[in-house]
C-alpha cells in the first residue's frame, strides 16, 4: 500500500488547482506553490491546499504542474530543495521533457513523467474542477532510471483524483498525444482561423457543428505553440496526413462538380473512414459507460 | 398577414418530420409524403402530420426535405400535381438546386430556395424534434422570378418552426456554408479518419476535445459527397486553406523544433486567428442570447 499523505503542487492552474482539489476531498494534505501569487491564493481560496511554507515536511510526491518549456527547470529546483520524496509532471509531451529534465540535471530515479489526460481550453485556478479527472486516462511514462515505488507513489495520486492509469512507452505516448489532442488543436484552429475577419452577416448563420468543431481553438496560442514544437515531428507527421486528405478532396471535388471523372472515390472513402472512426470511439465510449457502471475498487 | 393553414412536407427524414412536429404545435394542417413507407409511418406515429392523400386540399406551402440531388426532379413533380400553391426546400446548397430546378422544369416564381442551419448528424424521421429549428437562421435565398407572396409564405413558415429568417444573395449562402457547414464536415471526417485503424490503446486516450472535433464526421458519407460535389467549388476553395495552413504549420513545426530559425511565426499566428474566430463566434453568440431574452413578435 502506498502512503499518500501529503501531495505538493508546484504550478497553480487549471489543472494543479484541480488536482489539489481532488486530493483535498481524500484528505490529502495538499502544498501549493505558484510563482503568480494571485495564483496561489485564488487556489488556496478554492481550498485546493495551504500555500507551501519552509516548515512543511517533505511531501510524499511533488506533481509539476507548469507550462511543457519550465518543467525541467522547476523540477530540477524541486529536487535540490529536496520539496518530495518523488515527483511527477502533467505535460502533454513527454519525450521532450525527460531529455530537459536530463538537460536540468535532474535526478530521473524519484521522477515519474506523466500526463493525465484531461484538458480544457479554459485556463487557470478559477476554471478548476474537482472532478476533472474523473474516469479520463491518466497515462505515465517511466524511464529505466524511475523506481518502482516512485511508479506506484505516482499511481495511486492518479487513482486518487479519479483518474485511469495507464502506463505508456514515451514515444507511443507522444505519437497518441499528436492524434489525440496536438493535430485536433491545430486542426480546429485553422477552422476557426477562417472565421477571424468574417463580417457579421456570414458569422449569423453559425451553428452547433462549427461551434463544437472549433472549441478547443480558444487555448493560449503562446502555450499551444510551446506545446506543439515540444512534440513537432510527430505532429507535424499527423498534421501531413489530414492537410494531404484534404488537399486531395478539394481537387477531387473540382473534378467531380466538373462531371469529367466519376470513377475517383477519394472524397466518399474519406467520409467513409470518418464514419469508422467515429464508430471505433463509440465502441471505447460504450466501454468506458460499462465500466464507470461496475465501478473496480482503488487498488494501490 | 399571410395565411399558413396546410402544409404538405415531401420526405419526412429528420428535417421533414421536426417541420411537421413543430407545426403541428400551431396546429397547422401537415400532410407528409415520403418514397420510403416506414419513414411516413414513423413520422405519422410520432404526430409529425397525417399522410398525403389525393382528397387533401393543396397546400399553402410544400417543403420538400429530400437529399439535394432531388430536390428539382421532386419540385417539378410536386407542381406538376399542384400540390401546393407555393414551394421550398432545405437543402444545404442553392446555385446547383435552382440550376437543377430550371433543368427539371419547375416554375421558378412559385419556390422560394430556403435553408434553415440546423443540421445534425443523426438523420430519420425517429431523430425529429419540434425544437430543431428554435433560434437557429433559416436562410432564404429568392432568384428574381420568386413571387414576394411566395417569399413571404415561407418567411411566415419559418418563424412558426421558431427559426430565425434571414435573406441572402444564393452566392454568399453558399459561401457561407462552405465554410460553416460543408469544410467543417470534410475537415471532422479528415480528423476522424486517423483513428479508422486505431489500436485499443490508443483509443483509450481519447478525451472530449477529439470527440467534439469529429462530432460531425458521422453524418452518412453517400448523401454528404452529394452535398459536397453540389457546392464543389465554394467547398474546395475553403478546404484549400486549411489544407495550405496546416502544410505551412507542420513544415514551420520541424524548423522550430530544430532550433533552425525561430524568426517564422506561421504557428503562432494561426492559433492567434483561431482565437479571433472564436472570439467573434463568442459577440454572435452573446448576441443571441440577449436576442432569446426579449423575444421579438412574430411579424409575418
Amino acid at each position: 500500500m502506498t502512503s499518500l499523505e501529503r501531495v505538493t503542487i508546484l504550478g497553480t492552474g487549471l489543472i494543479g488547482t484541480s488536482i489539489g482539489l481532488a486530493l483535498r476531498r481524500h484528505g490529502i494534505r495538499v502544498a501549493l506553490e505558484d510563482r503568480d501569487a494571485s495564483a496561489v491564493e485564488t487556489a488556496v481560496r478554492l481550498e485546493a491546499g495551504t500555500v507551501l511554507t519552509d516548515d512543511i515536511p517533505p511531501a510524499d510526491l511533488v506533481v509539476v504542474c507548469v507550462p511543457p518549456a519550465n518543467v525541467g527547470q522547476v523540477l530540477a529546483s524541486g529536487q535540490r530543495r529536496a520539496l518530495g520524496r518523488y515527483y511527477t509532471d502533467v505535460a502533454s509531451v513527454k519525450k521532450a521533457i525527460i531529455e530537459s529534465a536530463l538537460r536540468s540535471g535532474c535526478d530521473l530515479s524519484t521522477y515519474v513523467p506523466g500526463h493525465p489526460m484531461s484538458g480544457s481550453e479554459r485556463s487557470g485556478p478559477i476554471a478548476a474542477r474537482a472532478e476533472l479527472f474523473v474516469d479520463r486516462t491518466c497515462t505515465f511514462c517511466p524511464t529505466s532510471s524511475t523506481l518502482p515505488t516512485a511508479l506506484d507513489c505516482a499511481l495511486a495520486c492518479s487513482q486518487l483524483v479519479g483518474a485511469i492509469p495507464c502506463v505508456i512507452d514515451t514515444d507511443a505516448h507522444d505519437r497518441a498525444t499528436a492524434l489525440m489532442s496536438h493535430t485536433p488543436h491545430l486542426v480546429a484552429s485553422a477552422l476557426a482561423a477562417l472565421f477571424a475577419d468574417s463580417d457579421s452577416v456570414t458569422l449569423s448563420l453559425i451553428g452547433r457543428g462549427l461551434l463544437d468543431v472549433t472549441r478547443i481553438a480558444a487555448g493560449n496560442p503562446v502555450l499551444w505553440t510551446e506545446i506543439l514544437t515540444l512534440n513537432a515531428y510527430a505532429v507535424a507527421d499527423v498534421v501531413d496526413v489530414v492537410a494531404t486528405d484534404l488537399a486531395a478532396a478539394a481537387a477531387e471535388l473540382r473534378v467531380l462538380s466538373d462531371g469529367i471523372d466519376r470513377s475517383t472515390k477519394k472524397v466518399v472513402d474519406l467520409l467513409v473512414r470518418g464514419n469508422n472512426g467515429i464508430a471505433n470511439f463509440v465502441i471505447i465510449l460504450n466501454g468506458r459507460l460499462r465500466m464507470s457502471m461496475v465501478k473496480p475498487e482503488v487498488v494501490s
